[in-house]
């Protein structure tokens, strides 16, 4: 970056600020829910992002924002969020507070030059309002969601995402009409059972039987809180990272609001190199999203990048001080053991998780099982001390077609299998990673054999790519996939930008990645029979017969590009009231058409009997409207 | 156009000239295939495009650009392409050059200024150099590849059909490689029968059993034979259409070229407004693909947009002129009748197709059977004469998911079941197209519907889009459900541009349209388990592993794109050389990891005894290699 510093902060203040920019229509509600905790009633206020339509309409729809995009909240990137959970987890009485582990200059990958020791600590002046007293759970205590669902106990957390999973549907029931069309429609949910209504209640028992995850870490106080679950709406994750030469909180935390804006559930930030610690700091204390990480990569920094001197030793201090930090859920590598090292031997493509092949390295070299499988329980201690939630990584996925579903793939998937037995032995809530590349007719498989061995724990799969050859467009190669293993079951779709397989994704490709797979997990809530979750498509269809332009904008995923293609091909305000489209044009148009067949479906119900010479008269007559002149231009 | 005709034609000319630029370390090749006709032996050349990598290995690819991207022929698109077909057409003996329809101003949509007559003069005299003597089928002959395939006839067209969908697959099936990873990967063909030798006695019989479509008009000479089937690889067909005041043939043509650059295996020509004639004489001639056109536009445009104003005779006047010109296929809405009018008028999205909504019209201004299902046979007379293949259209295909498979829909997608019986008892080859808006849940039911009431006579559909609200990237909603349709048995599939329901696709568009398209054709015909359609992932996938940076990027859908991603994150040439990527960087890579993993395992079985010890040193002197510091920039 050669811009000089004030002219870079110039920019991610100003790009910053694009992110943070109401959507055109649209406003911010909280809808307000009564919650019985026993602690006693509480008031939580779940946020909705509502679309004002031109015919008076309002139709609301789920919103990963938080006080971003909503001009009444002024936030301040170095003091960070306010923090609403706080007085929940305080409440619940079986946390404390205490003096946590203290920075340590190998947590932003050590200094080596006087210029690198003023460099990190300029970068944490601007962590110093952010520093935040961590809790953990009492001597003894389990504070995780899990935990508390599994004695029957409703959190305001779970009540946040009834409220949220619930949004209107009252609305959308109303909107969706008939009943013919809706039997029609009626989604094919393949083993998927989600309620018309969502309660509390319902959550919890989600929750209990593993079925669903609330990443929720108790240092997490900035949280909305939301659910990946087979049973809930299609979860959509963005992956970001640090830059080389970071300018600082703007520019890290303007990476996550960006993601926030086009649709990111959560956010896994996989920052690299130096200054993770600081990095982390701002993202997490801004951030409305759980925060996901893979602790590996910090340790490995720790070591100098050399994976076999890593040891659990390091890897447990760096699990301590990330859940300190609030991070709420944890990508974990265990499931790689020895013996499957051998078995990617021939493939294709090897090994090409990141993680997975510094464990394979660090297992290879000292010719030792896998530390964080032989640990694996003392992980469980830490997590549940927290609520961090458990990402079972799946360190041996395909990096090619001709890799997927071999034997180190699926031998891997069932040892996730066994370590999610153990994780909610510990009340330990758990998710699973899964690939990666896997061809259409082979994406079923995947689902089918995760949901055997891992008991319907929610199942988190990058992409899958459904061909190799798409360099450039594999954002779209893999939606294809993520849509159908989507439908088939999957909770958390990890997003793919157009730069995977070549490079880092810029500020456009987050955007192409995130609105590629808003389209997959919409697209598999239509099919899974979401209840409500055609409405927005209804309320769009609606406004695109009826040439409400604006409306046609405003309700799709990204209002100022569906503006901006409509102005290329018809520019002047007057084409937005225009009755025609320029598909068309005003000499024809199809939609116009409808209009007639419904006046001679009534004339015909009316006078059934009428004579076909009269008729035929009668709407040669009408004709004339048929025929509008093109206006010299 | 404000921009003075010279300026303007210079750009049009370097368009044209990119679009025709080689594909980088590709070269254009020709097999040579000596066939046996009734009339004698033939010599075909089959073109295709072969990408050769820095390991010296050579791979081939389909290849629908024809002369264009080949430097060896130069092409002016005032003459038009070499008609190679036009022996094997006259060595029939069945056809007779005649004294065509000749051109009327009408057919240009009139003229009614002095100005609109000289400029329409101006265009014509660009198609001065294109005009040809029509041929048609002798008193009683019928000229189609159905009749010719019914009857025991394997064509040229055929043989080149043939060796075309062969393609490479002796090096393909060697570049497959292990057995354990083709069973593991084998396709699921849902019905489809692909053989592993691929004969043109094979394709007669796809053909004679209407399970396959050669669009190939007497009077398109300069056509390179392909096939729509479902046992073929999944074909692609982009639309274009004229530009409101168009500079002349090197801006259609250019369209033309672009659109066959991005893999488009047939082009339909939607053009409206004045000029259509004139614009389809600069198409046709220069098309090595086959050419779609909907008719109905044109003849509207002949009785000035008033749709009740149609009649048979316009039409059939429409048909023989376009055939005349070399049309290949028309789509033909004859399937909606006048009593599945009504089941339309409750709909959300009421009828969205251009032509069916123009049928529509009339039917219910005359209250009259649609005339196209009334004189169907008489139709049927015309294309046989010039082997033009139907493409029954959907008039009623769903505009919105509310719409789709209602019983609108499926009622003329029976009828025109019943059509193409009667169309194969005229030996004319038929295929049948599909929708339009459909959740991936329903996707299967138009497959199945389609294959039990239209015999397997080829599908031919528009995406489908599996949601609404896609805006500005429908081309990524539509790829979703295209590659499902593709894999359960469509055999071509329409192109949809992110421009979709809100405006006119330029150039990208277009170019953006066909990319997702051809991965949604890829992803099908991997899933189908096509011989050899995997090889080319399998190639990218090893040089991708192999760090062989150009390969990767030449073997992909875009190089160009491809390239320039990577050199936004590591521009320097050496990069492309360099055994990591911006992925993990220099510190660490896990591709790098497999080797060790492959040198362990290898190490392992030679001395399975060995002790730990002794392994865990050797690994640790060589982890040296693992720590790379980065060179400062």
């Amino acid at each position: 970056m050669n811009a000089p510093e004030s002219s870079a902060a110039q920019r991610f203040a100003t790009e910053l600020a694009e992110a943070c920019a109401p959507f055109p229509g649209s406003r911010k509600v909280h809808t307000q829910q009564a919650v019985t905790t026993p602690q006693g009633p509480l008031k939580i206020h779940v946020p909705m992002r509502e679309i004002a339509l031109s015919n008076g309409e309002r139709v609301s729809v789920y919103d990963c924002t938080g006080p971003y995009t909503d001009p009444a909240v002024a936030v301040d990137v170095r003091r960070g969020l306010p923090g609403p959970r706080a007085e929940w987890v305080a409440a619940r009485g079986d946390t404390e507070a205490y003096t946590g582990r203290s920075h340590d200059v190998q947590d932003d990958g050590g200094v080596r030059t006087p210029q690198g020791a003023a460099r990190l600590e300029a970068l944490r002046a601007q962590a110093a309002g952010l520093q935040r007293t961590p809790r953990r759970a009492k001597a003894g205590a389990n504070v995780t969601q899990l935990h508390y669902a599994r004695r029957g106990i409703v959190t305001p957390e779970m009540a946040f995402v009834a409220e949220r999973e619930m949004g209107q549907r009252e609305w959308m029931a109303a909107h969706l009409g008939n009943a013919e069309r809706e039997a029609r429609l009626r989604g094919d949910g393949r083993g998927a059972r989600i309620p018309a209504v969502i309660t509390p209640e319902w959550v919890r028992g989600e929750v209990a039987a593993g079925r669903a995850v609330i990443p929720a870490n108790i240092n997490h106080p900035e949280l909305e809180p939301m659910a990946i679950g087979r049973n809930f709406l299609v979860k959509v994750n963005a992956n970001i990272g640090n830059s080389a030469l970071s300018s600082g909180v703007e520019e890290e935390v303007g990476k996550l609001v960006w993601s926030l804006r086009w649709g990111a559930d959560t956010v896994m930030d996989l920052s690299t190199g130096n200054h993770i610690h600081t990095t982390r700091d701002w993202i997490v204390r801004n951030s409305p999203v759980p925060i996901g990480t893979v602790p590996i990569y910090q340790a490995l920094e720790k070591v100098g990048g050399v994976a076999e001197d890593l040891s659990w030793a390091i890897f447990r201090d760096t699990l301590i001080e990330q859940a300190e930090q609030g991070v709420d859920y944890f990508t974990i590598h265990a499931g790689l053991r020895l013996p499957f090292i051998n078995l990617t031997a021939d493939r294709r493509t090897g090994i090409v998780s990141r993680g997975g092949s510094i464990l394979a390295k660090w297992c290879i070299t000292h010719h030792k099982e896998n530390f964080l499988y032989t640990h694996f329980e003392e992980i469980c201690e830490i997590m549940k001390a927290y609520d961090v939630s458990f990402s079972l990584g799946d360190g041996l996925r395909p990096g090619s077609l001709a890799d997927a579903n071999d034997e180190a793939q699926f031998a891997e998937l069932r040892t996730l299998g066994e370590l999610t037995k153990l994780a909610w032995q510990h009340d330990v809530q758990t998710m699973i990673e899964g690939p990666g590349h896997v061809p259409m007719h082979l994406i079923q498989a995947n689902m089918d054999e995760q949901l055997k061995h891992c008991h319907e724990a929610p199942f988190y799969t990058l992409g899958p790519l459904t061909i190799d050859i798409a360099a450039g467009y594999d954002h779209i190669a893999s939606a294809i996939g993520a849509a159908m293993i989507g439908w088939m079951g999957t909770a958390m779709l990890c997003y793919v930008t157009p730069k995977e397989h070549l490079g880092l994704p810029d500020r456009d490709d987050v955007k192409q990645g995130l609105i590629a797979y808003k389209i997959a997990a919409h697209a598999a809530d239509v099919a899974k029979g979401h209840p409500g979750a055609r409405a927005r498509d209804d309320a769009i269809s609606a406004a695109r017969f009826e040439f409400r332009w604006e409306d046609q904008f405003n309700l799709g995923l990204d209002p100022d590009t569906a503006r901006s293609y409509h102005d290329e091909t018809l520019p002047k305000e007057a084409a937005k009231h225009a009755h025609f489209c320029s598909m068309c044009g005003p000499k024809f148009c199809s939609m116009k058409i409808t209009q007639d067949v419904r006046d001679y479906s009534e004339a015909q119900k009316k006078e059934a009997e009428a004579g076909m010479a009269a008729k035929s008269a009668e709407f040669k007559a009408a004709g004339g409207e048929f025929y509008i002149p093109i206006q010299p231009a």
